[in-house]
This record gives structure tokens, sequence and C-alpha cells, in this order.
């Protein structure tokens, strides 16, 4: 450890420019290939590499798992009623549809990337089979607002059962497609020699869930309570269990080693998950949360001409000024947005290795993400000063938190195996971490401030509340340096052989100016 | 060529292992950097590889461009009037604002492409600076709409212009900034000399929109009209000043050779456009049309509980069965989109390199696609066997033939210089040449094919046109078998010296189970 690790960053920049030589070289030269006779090159003539229909099934999932977020959001609230009563109205089955949703697509996201961890190659037939997958994956929704909207009528529960049964099947038929043509599965199976022992066992996990389900269409005829639980069992099971093995294994201290084959495709919390993926699909979840602020305003906002022409006199330029809440709710709503996505991203960029509880974690913080629309909603909707503005901030300000504090959950719980899953710049004690920190507790603290604020102050508008969302970023900008200084003072206090507050902020402007012409030349 | 240019494919698979297996070696012993000093390394700890923002920005952007579709498909079309008639009303004003905005979006996009081919490597601060570009970038379609519904207001254009103008002055501090600190810039600048010209001759193309939109802003004061045909010049002049100067160079033969610096940043047709940006761009649009089709189907096709109730007395199925075709118009249209999604990976798995033409073409391609749920919302809403269905489903025919002509178009153009932007395989006389062209002629065909036969049949309808999308996917699978044994029997026919039917579909069969093996131990 230590100096080797210290330069991993610029060592993996670096990398990727000698990987991108290296695979220059070797296409130059091409020898490899001239002893592969042709016969031997066919097996993977149709064969392609699996990225970028990885890449659209994450945009397709995240998009679907936050688009339901809409139907909340259009509810329109009645203004003369309480916030509070059209909230809980709301809550009971628009808000249960959109986070039932959103679990139940990320769930089935976590079975597609187990699945394509195995399989590594895809040919046109297991695109379309995914095709087909996608395409029932993204009627889950539907199902869900029949269950919510009848919750007696045992149809939604059939529909829903029906659809994981079909997508189970379609798993199945995927996994033994890739297993009859070993060239697509992954270079561990490939080598290994017991091949049919993981098909086996990765057809009895995909097929787990679908046969739950088939039990539960089969109990609903009887008694449809139970297949409600049942199909929560089914959904929260896995997770739960392993969360409490995982737990007791680490509180009593015993690791207790599972063979290697036993660790495969499992629910296990450390069990790592393609940190792309996660990337991506965040991406997915953050861009159309962003997509549907500007939508609303295009649809809502746009003054009809004879309006114009009767109220206003023709005066474009008055009838838009009544909108100016909105358009300042417009980019303080983006602002937040893009900031949780900054921050997500600089979690990120330090990430080395991403598991599965952090990407359950990274689930709900995303869940919260896709309630911003309805916030954003709320928050312009209601006449200045009244109590269900205040309600509305409140609300604001309680999804901004829990979206914030569960990225700040993901660091914690990545720091806690910090050696597997962290870069050292973040780790306890590097040059990075407190200013990680500090970015990740920036949201959680604001929005709870905010929260406060409004319980106290009576005068706290929408209108403040969205100019301090946009002047966020400049805290981020200015948050490096408040950092530099405040650990400059910091060491001046309890270490003053170091070096001193002025030599720090030097430093820090010097760094900033070094170049890197020496290291590419 | 020849036979090293056949095994491409492989290579390309092959090289991506010894990358890996370069890079961990490199990982492991890490001698390079044990030579560079610590002040060295200070100057990149910052920086960040810039792939993630770009996909961030590059999903942002294709929702912004296709999201504008909801308005146009959620304007109620009276039934008692004529079709023709409605989409008429409709044209002049939402499908013109979609339009715009997916070009203008697709113009932004592009620049933005140039940008960071410049600039490879991001900071914190540049991050940021990405972020406020994005939030006016998804501001301009609401620009947009306040033009189309008040053409003859100035604040539409003044509005329009700002935000050009201000996108337009981040875009210069970003590259002020990056200039400011070479390691963020790309391999080839950082090395070149004359990095001060480089910089001007940016500035100098990212500054000519803004001064234009500044002059369009000036003139609108004077004489409106004239800055509408001021922001057109400024959009498209560009393309089609270059677009003629090389079907000029192309027509008489004679290459100008431009210096290499001259040919840097500049809108020629064969620009290289990064090819990973154009396949995530195109997954951002097919994954949000998609998801637009269920988004539909979850707000409109849930019955409300007490009409259920009252007029289908309580029987859930009796009133969904009225939804019926809507269902079958929601697995059609996904399946449409899903495998014109299928078509374009297939086109760009054997795309080497993507030109600033292609990405054009690819473009118009995409603006027709995100035309699906309006295709979608007319094909259901109208009484079966209506003259309003039957114009439904020829509208629907039109968006989808001229979705696959512009994929058809973009490998044309391909195909003209095939040696640099085709991958063997698929040139002409190719092994995948034959298959490939079918791949991308079938849509087209089958939406004329269609269009004529609603004009001969009066008995067509909507379900039918559903039913024949979903069955297109089984084409997709009975096409390869189809092209072979139709390619073997014209050599059978024309060269009765090369190997028979059966062998080649033996061979076909025997390839599909070739173990890919041998090749990887």
């Amino acid at each position: 450890m230590g100096k080797n690790d210290d330069s991993d960053i610029i060592e993996h920049h670096v990398e990727e420019e000698m990987e991108k030589k290296c695979a220059r070289s070797h296409a130059a030269s091409s020898s490899y290939f001239e002893s592969v006779t042709p016969s031997e090159r066919e097996g993977q003539s149709n064969t392609q590499s699996s990225h970028r229909l990885l890449a659209y099934s994450d945009a397709l999932i995240s998009i679907i798992a936050t688009v339901m977020i809409l139907p909340v959001a259009h509810t329109k609230v009645k203004d003369n009623e309480e916030l509070k009563e059209s909230v809980q109205i709301l809550l009971t089955t628009k808000i249960a549809v959109y986070l039932m949703t959103f679990l139940i697509v990320s769930v089935a996201w976590g079975a597609h990337i187990r699945l394509f961890q195995v399989i590594v190659h895809i040919d046109d037939c297991l695109a379309l089979l995914n095709l087909a997958c996608m395409m029932l994956i993204t009627f889950l929704p539907y199902t869900f607002s029949l269950m919510a909207t009848f919750p007696e009528h045992i149809l939604g529960i059939l529909l829903f059962c029906g659809c994981v049964m079909v997508i189970g099947v379609i798993q199945s038929v995927v996994v033994l497609y890739a297993f009859s043509r070993p060239f697509l599965l992954s270079e561990q199976i490939q080598i290994s020699e017991n091949q049919t022992f993981y098909k086996q066992h990765i057809l009895k996990v995909i097929m787990r869930v679908p046969i739950m389900c088939f039990l539960a269409s089969i109990f609903s005829f009887i008694f449809f309570q139970l297949s409600y639980v049942l199909l929560a069992i089914v959904i929260f099971l896995p997770y739960v269990s392993q969360g409490l093995k995982w737990c007791r294994s680490k509180a009593v201290g015993q690791v207790e080693e599972t063979p290697d084959s036993m660790m495969f495709y499992t629910y296990l919390p450390n069990q790592p998950l393609s940190k792309e993926r996660v990337e991506a699909f965040s991406d997915g979840v953050y861009a159309i949360v962003a997509t549907l602020l500007i939508l609303d305003i295009c649809e809502d906002n746009v003054p009809d001409p004879t309006v114009v022409q009767r109220q206003y006199g023709g005066s474009l330029i008055a009838a838009l000024q009544d909108y100016g809440p909105e358009y300042l709710a417009y980019f303080g709503s983006f602002a937040t947005v893009g900031l949780l996505w900054f921050v997500h991203h600089s979690l990120f960029l330090h990430v080395t290795k991403a598991t599965r509880f952090m990407g359950l974690l990274n689930t709900f913080s995303l869940a919260f993400v896709g309630g911003l629309p309805l916030a954003y909603q709320l928050t312009q909707e209601f006449p200045r000063n009244s109590r269900n503005e205040l309600e509305a901030i409140q609300i604001s300000c309680v999804i901004i938190f829990f979206a914030g504090i569960f990225q700040l959950a993901i660091w914690v719980v990545a720091l806690h195996s910090e050696r597997e899953t962290l870069h050292p710049y973040v780790w306890y004690g590097g040059r990075e971490h407190v200013f990680m920190l500090a970015k990740l507790a920036l949201y959680p603290c604001v929005a709870l401030g905010t929260f406060f604020l409004t319980c106290c102050l009576s005068q706290f508008s929408a209108s403040i509340f969205h100019l301090m969302e946009i002047t966020v970023p400049f805290a981020f900008l200015v948050l490096r340096i408040l950092v530099r200084i405040g650990l400059a003072l910091l060491r001046l206090l309890f270490c003053p052989d170091q070096p001193d507050l002025r030599t720090v902020v030097e430093e820090e402007v010097d760094e900033m100016r070094a170049p890197f012409n020496a290291l590419v030349t």
C-alpha cells in the first residue's frame, strides 16, 4: 500500500493510454491471428459485445422506474383543502404505485445485471429475447396501477404474476441458449469444468421468483390477501435474509468461508455489482427527472394567445410575469437534480468496486430523486405565504434530505470495507476524504436546515427556497477552499510543526496549475 | 486487406482480452510510476475521465429532444372532424416545435461533441459549468414553444437568443479554463506547439453562433421576420455550405488537400464523430420513446372504480376488454421501437468510424422514431373501419418508413467510403453484406407495402396493423435463413462450381455451433 496506491488515479489514466497503444500495436501486427485457422474463427462471427445492449436496457429500465412519478405529480391538488389531506389521498395509491414500481423494476434490473455478468457476448437471437424481456418489464407498472386502483380484484395480481412468469421463462431460455453456445459466456464459466452445475444453479435462482408468483396466482383465487404477502416475500426475503446473515457474521466476527461456487449468483450484500451499470442506471434516472421538469414548463406555462389578448391587452411580457415563480422553481429544481448527480458522480469516481448493498442504497436514493418532480409541482402550485406553501417546501426538504442521506450512506458502507471498495484518496485520512464528506453532507444539511427554518420563520417562501437551491452550486465551488482552510487551521492548532496556513493555500493554488505535460511526454 | 481484415471482429474481442491482461500486468508492476515524482502527479489529482459526464449529457439531450413529442401526442384530435384537418392544425405549431427542438438540440449536441473531443479530462469546475450549459439547453424547447405560439412577439426570439448567447459564453469559459490547464486537453493538442492557435480557432467557431444570435436579437426590434431568417441561416448554413463544397469536390474529382490544422473543428461532413456518443444519444431516444408508450397506457387505461361499478357491474375484466386495442397498439408499437433499435444496433456494430454526415442522417432517423408515440396515439384513438383510422395507419407507415429509410441511408453513405467507415464483413461482397441490407430494408419495405395495402383494402384495420407490427420480430429470425438460401440459389444458378445449397445450410448450422473454446484457451 502507500506510495503505489497513492497514484492509482493517474495510473488509471495512463493505463488507458497504454491500453490504446497496446491495442494499436496489436492490431498492426495481428500475429496472434495468423495462427488461428478460419474454422476456429467462424464460431464468433455473429457474436457481439453486449455493452450497448446493456446500456439500452439500463436506459429503458431507469426511465420506466422514474416516469411513474408523472401521474403523481400531475394529480391536481385542490388549493382549498389542506395539503396534508390531499397528500394522504395521493399517498394511498399513486405514490405507492410509484415506489412499488421503482422497487420492482430495480429488482428486475438487479436480476438482469446478474444474468449478463454470466453472459458477456450476445448474438441477434439473444438481443431479440432481451427486447421481449424489456417489453414485459415495461408493462409491470401498468399491472401495479391496476393493483393499486382495484386492490380487491385478483386481475391485477394475475396479470403481474403472468408477466413475471413469462419474464422468468424468457430468462431461462436465454440461459439455456447461452450455455448451448459457450462462447457467449464469461471466461470464468467457459474454462470451468462443471458448466452443468453452473447452468442448473442459475436456472434454480432465476426460476425461484416465477414459481413463487405461480403459487401467488393460485392462492389469489382462494384468499387474495395471501397473494400480496407472498409477493412481498418474493421480492424482499432474499435481501432481508441475506442482510441479516451478513450482519450476524459481521457482529459475531466469524467469517464463514463459503466455497467459491456457492458465492456465485447469490443475493449476498457484498456480492460485486457492475459499477458501470449502476452509473448508467443512475444517469438515466437523473436525466429523466431533469427532463420531466422542463416538460411541465412547456406544457403548462405557454399562455393561450386569446387569453393574452383579452387579459393582458396583448402584452406577452405581462402574461409571462405571472409565471415568474415557475421559472425560478424550474431553475432551482434543475440545479438540485444536477448537483445531486454531481455528488453521485464524485462519489462513484472514487468507488472502485460496487457491491449489491451499495446498489440497494443507491436505489433508495434514486427513488427519492425521482420524487423531485412532485416537489417541483407542489412548491409552485400554491399562493404565497399560505400554510400549504410551507408544507410543500417541507415535503421538498424531506425528499432532498433522503436523496442526499442515502448517498452519504453509500459512502459510509463503502468506508466500512474501504480497502476493497474505495480509492485510497478518499480512505479515512486520505487527502480527499474530508472534502468528499463535505460534498456528501452538504445537501442533507441544507435540507435539514431549511426544514427547521420553515418551522420557525413564517415568512419563508417558495421563492426563497428556490433561490437557495440555485445558490448551492456556488457552495460547491467554495467548499474546496473552505475545507482546505479548515484543515489547515486544525493542523495549525494541533500540530504546529506542519506547514502553515499560507503554504497550504498556496499549495492548493499551485496544484491547480501544475502542468501535466511532463507526465505525458 | 483480405485475410487480416476478415478477422477484425474476432481480433477486436481478443484485443479487449489482451488489453485487460495488458492493464492488469501493468497495474501489478506499475514500474512506470515509480519514476514519476509526487509533484508531477499533483497536477492530475482532481481530474477525472469525462466518460460519465458525456454519458449523462447524452442521456439528458436525447430525452429533451424526444420528450417534446408529448404535447403533440396528447393533443386531442376530435373524432368528428377529418383527421387530415386536425393534423394540419397540429402541424402548424406543435409538430413544428417538436422538429425544431429536435434539430436545434441535435445541433447543440454536435457542438458539445466537438468541444469534448478536444477536452478529454474534466474536473469539478468543468463538470459544474457543463451542468449549467445543460440547464440552458433544456430550456431551449420552452423558448420554441413561445416562438411557435406567438410568432409575432419578439420575446420568444429574444429568450432563445439570450439562451444561446449564455451557452456560448459558458462554452468559451470552458475552453479558456481547459486551455489554462493543458492536462485536461486531448493528447494531440497537448503535444502541439501552437496551442494558442487552436484556442483561438475553437473560440472563433464557438462564438460564431452567439454573435449571429446577438445580431438576430437586435434585428428583431427592427424587422422580426429577418431574425427568423438569420436564425435559420445560423443553424443550417454551415452544414449546407460544407455539404455543397464536399459534393462539388467529389463531383469534380479533385481532392483539395486542406492543411491538417484547418481540418480541425470544422463542419465537414466526413469529419469523424464519436461513435460511442452517437450510440448513447440514439439509445436515449429509443428508450424514452418506448417509455412514453407505457406512460400513456398507465395514465389513460386504468378505469375508474366508480365507472367499473356502475357501467360494468363491478366486472373489471369486462371494463378492461374495452382497452383491448390499446394493449395491442402498445405491444405493436413497442415491438417497432425495439426492432428499429435492433436494426440500429446491428448497423453500428459494423460501423468502425462515424462521420458527421452519418450523424446528421441518424438525427433525421431519430426525429421520426420520436414521432412514434404520435402514431401510437392516432392508431388507437379512432373507431374501427373509419376513414380516420386508415389515415392514422398511413401516418404511422410514413413515420416508420422514414425512420427506416434514413437508417438505410446511413449505410449507403457508409458504403460510399466503406474502407474507412465499415467493417469488412459488410463491405460490398462481404459475408454479412446481403443480410445487413435485408435487415435495413425490412422496415421501409413493410411500411411501404402496408401503406399501399391501406389504399387498396378498405377492410384494413388498426388491429391488423398492430398484429403485423408484432410479427415483424419473427421475420428477423427467419430473415437470416432466407437470405442464406437465396444466396445459395443464386450461386447454384450462376456458378455451379460453388458448394451447393445443402452444404451452405449445413455450414450455417455448423457455424452456430462451432465452439469458441479453442480460441480462448
